[in-house]
């Protein structure tokens, strides 16, 4: 028995949170209710409080989930080089993980004010650990004497919102490939930086 | 009688958007009842419709006033000279008008999707009109050989979402002044489109 709810666990699990995320990203977490989200993936309303103690949990647990793999995908893709081969990966690894997820994104960047206080600290913990990553990357080409950066902290900011910001407008049906966009936004970071 | 109405109107208006704008910022549009919105202003609900059709109207209303202040301000402030003066104009101007507007700029991202698909036609449109001012600079600098721009579009959307980025961080009680933050960001534009 305990492996057969296991089971159920592993493919419920996932279902519930991608009608959460699909949900809080259509309606904003405040306006959609646990019934709803039981509802979407054909559950009663009380089964859904077996996979999760309550909405909060949810919102954290898909945020959180999201910073997880930001983080580790991005230390197997950003590891080691110069200054600037690092920032090329760091800008290749960001839009190309963020295009795909442009619910994850929004939700990310607007249901923090959502989150209780000791979950929001959790999360803009490994919010800031992902932009110390471009950071060091940044620190390292001022070791090297390559970049030309007054003020790595408000770069890191910058950099960071101009790269998110492809999740507002690229179409994988557009006239750019993701290559193309990856191609544009190097080049303009890189002279951003002065190299 | 009239008068005394129109007086009212002027007095209660502001206070009615005022108080809408803090509590979709706060909770969300679609988790905003027109009953908390009269709460907030000491109105009975009914009455509140003596001022305002509907929610869809508030929003969008909130949205065209900010959109339209938006482009008269940049109107006056990005007007003549080379391609170079009026793209430092205009990134002097786009963080100055977006500093204090933290809770504007968060409901015109968020809430576009609760917007009747003509209200966000009639929003997008003026968006695409704020965008183009800053893409005819980056073609005048192109015309003028001075700027070196692979993508005129893609460009101007990767320069509003760096820069309006700073509504996500900047705090008044930080150790950057805003004169401080529109020099680290006039550079790094600068550089960006290859001056």
């Amino acid at each position: 028995m305990a492996r057969t709810q296991g089971s159920h666990s592993e493919i419920t699990g996932p279902r519930i949170r991608a009608a959460a995320l699909k949900l809080f990203a259509a309606h904003g977490y405040a306006a959609v209710s646990m019934r709803q989200i039981a509802r979407e993936v054909g559950l009663q309303a009380g089964a859904l409080y077996n996979y999760t103690p309550d909405k909060q949990d949810l919102l954290f647990s898909l945020m959180k989930a999201h910073m997880d793999e930001l983080l580790s995908a991005c230390a197997s893709h950003v590891t080691s080089g110069d200054a600037t081969t690092r920032l090329r990966n760091f800008v290749d690894f960001h839009i190309q993980f963020h295009m795909g997820r442009a619910d994850e994104i929004f939700i990310a960047y607007m249901e923090l004010r959502n989150l209780s206080p000791e979950n929001f600290e959790t999360i803009e913990a490994l919010r800031r650990a992902y932009e110390d990553t471009l950071g060091a990357i940044l620190e390292a080409g001022l070791t090297e004497g390559v970049f030309d950066v007054p003020d790595p902290k408000v770069t890191t900011r910058a950099l960071i919102a101009m790269l998110t910001g492809i999740t507002t407008w690229y179409r994988p049906d557009g006239y750019l490939s993701p290559a193309d966009v990856s191609e544009i936004y190097w080049n303009m970071t890189r002279k951003a930086v002065g190299v």
